[in-house]
């Protein structure tokens, strides 16, 4: 146990118990999380891939320090406060994996002075300016990846030539470091069905192999090509696009997650590490009882959460407002006490660990450990 | 300016200006926070009515003594954390409107024992005996509200008889304070249209009278009856059942409320006063610019935001995941550079506040103050 635990006293109840918990609370399983750490640092290593998994999931530098000794090269970030906070805990091989406005470029730069080993991606001209005049502003030398976009419409240049011209920029100058390329196919992570989503991964990885020649043929092979997520990360393997893996929902496996066939055998190799527990505050309805955890403690642009554990066989879960949900029970004469405390798997991670401050870090019925979720919030 | 803003130098940008906030930042119209709380503490003053405003909106003690120095008898809460956070910072008349878990009783009774004025709501004889024994443990009288369901179905008992039993309890207990009666009418708050939001309030306010009524009759009359909202205020004091109000919304005017007709001729008492501001971090597609403000910063249970500044007419708001949203051009001609800013007014004030650790407290262009959200998070 670390000192963690002592020094959050306050945030706990009576005991160092599961049972005893301040509700809702961010439950972690410690154990299925380094069952699901090992298994991805395996995996990786089985298939001569590097893996650099995305903070985003978890935002907390006790996770990322796991990963790394796990194996991890790096850690990615998607805000320039995730990288600060992990470049605080002197986390190795930071990325942050989304184009930043420009005005944080000295931010970044700053980050490198201070002796960070970061990294940005660009994917425009005006950016990479930005960043290169900052890195040079700061006596520093800026690792820069180019993004491309392989079809999520998002982020990243849309043809070869803009990364063409974006790499050269980078190798050109004398402050900037041009370490890869990035194309990240976040529309295809959540595509349930395997054989589908196999289908629809094969343009977009062909379009990625074409940037990666043309910036061969341009004398700017890429030395990197980073991507992936927990959806996509054994059919990329099977392309061999991709270099490094930026997997990150692997680690709590969320509902979303959980619905998605990873193996034709319906094989899962991960499981649910994250939940939220709630108490029953309201007992006088027939047919459900009253939780204190909606719309506050979960992520809602997903699923509805998923009951695991404390409710009765066949209930489900259902919003009731900011501070409210409902376990709808399946059969009439269910029950739940007042103060009893039920689980739920989480709909979506990330944004879900970003509602709360603490991980309440539990094996089996005992609380080991409270860790904050220090890289949360805006910007 | 407090000394705020010195302190937290480090979470604005290079100058104090509204302009050059770190993005995506939750921007506070002084102005227009100052103006609504005037227009309610007038209207409630000239209807003789008390104010309790609800604190779960803003979750901000500089916020709730604003609110008092207006003439507010003092502040709702909707969790415990929140009412920890107002009682640090010694507002007074804390209410919490919700049924707690009983085993949070001793932390409430905690409070009141420091010297908090506290009160909170029961709906159930375990949780009134929760209370009760947690009041004489740390030897300090509680005042407690009896919570009526008016046909919301989330917290509250649902018969007069219930109430009656509830409010005896609490009477006859040498450390209960029987306190009044609370019925919140949350399910009608955003029925946009008047007319049937007034019809829709009909029943339940008779409802509530009949309890009032059977109260009195039971010679426990409720000394205070509190209760209503931003959406049936107006409403709610021509009934003359309330006599204590607990709007929360009218501070912010989220999307949600700007749609809830006040009154006939379609006046507006109350202006937008709470944005996000977020900045352009891509232009590379021709219809639409991407922003760096997504499901991280928006709350998601209700509309889109709306785009109130920084943006060609007519365009229009789309989340992009996390991290992102669009910008949508109306018209093919439109553009937006790369690092403009764009503001929107926020879907739903309380769950989005709750996202930002800050306001950024702005007087038209200048950044005046920043002030921690204290009470945000879980539990």
């Amino acid at each position: 146990m670390s000192e963690g635990l002592g020094a959050n006293a306050g945030l706990i109840g009576q005991a160092e118990s599961r049972a005893a918990l301040l509700t809702p609370a961010l439950v972690l399983d410690l154990d299925a999380l380094e069952a699901n750490i090992a298994a991805m640092a395996a995996w990786a290593d089985g298939h001569g891939l590097r893996l650099r998994p995305h903070g985003k999931s978890h935002k907390s530098p006790e996770i990322a320090r796991r990963q790394a000794a796990a194996g991890a090269v790096g850690i990615c970030c998607a805000s320039l406060r995730e990288a600060q906070v992990m470049a605080a805990a002197r986390l190795p091989g930071i990325l942050i994996t989304t184009p930043l406005a420009p005005a944080k470029a000295p931010l970044v730069a700053a980050l490198g002075r201070e002796g960070a080993d970061i990294a940005c991606v660009v994917d425009h001209p005006d950016l990479a300016e930005a960043y290169l005049a900052a890195a040079e502003g700061a006596g520093t030398t800026l690792k820069l990846f180019v993004d491309l976009d392989p079809g999520v419409g998002r982020t990243g240049v849309l043809t070869a030539e803009a990364a063409i011209d974006l790499a050269g920029r980078i190798a050109a100058h004398p402050y900037g470091e041009y370490a890869g390329l990035q194309g990240y196919m976040g529309n295809l992570q959540h595509v349930d069905d395997l054989a589908e989503r196999a289908e629809k991964l094969i343009q977009p990885t062909a379009g990625l192999r074409a940037v990666v020649a043309a910036l061969g043929k341009a004398n700017l092979p890429p030395a990197i090509v980073t991507g992936g997520g927990t959806g996509t990360h054994r059919l990329d393997a099977g392309h061999g696009t991709l270099g490094e893996l930026q997997a990150g929902s692997y680690l709590f496996m969320d509902v979303q997650y959980l619905s998605v066939e990873q193996s034709a055998d319906g094989g899962q190799p991960y499981r649910p590490a994250l939940f939220v527990q709630a108490s029953v505050v309201n007992v006088n309805h027939p047919r459900y009882a009253v939780t204190d955890a909606g719309l506050k403690s979960f992520a809602t642009d997903g699923p509805a959460p998923l009951l695991a554990a404390g409710a009765p066989a066949g209930a489900s879960y259902r919003y009731m407002g900011d501070e409210h949900g409902a376990v709808v029970f399946a059969d009439p004469g269910d029950a739940l006490e007042l103060g009893a405390k039920v689980e739920c798997v989480v709909p979506h991670c990330d944004p879900n660990v970003n509602l709360f401050d603490h991980y309440h870090v539990v094996q089996g019925d005992r609380l080991v450990d409270i860790w904050p979720v220090a890289a949360r919030g805006n910007p």
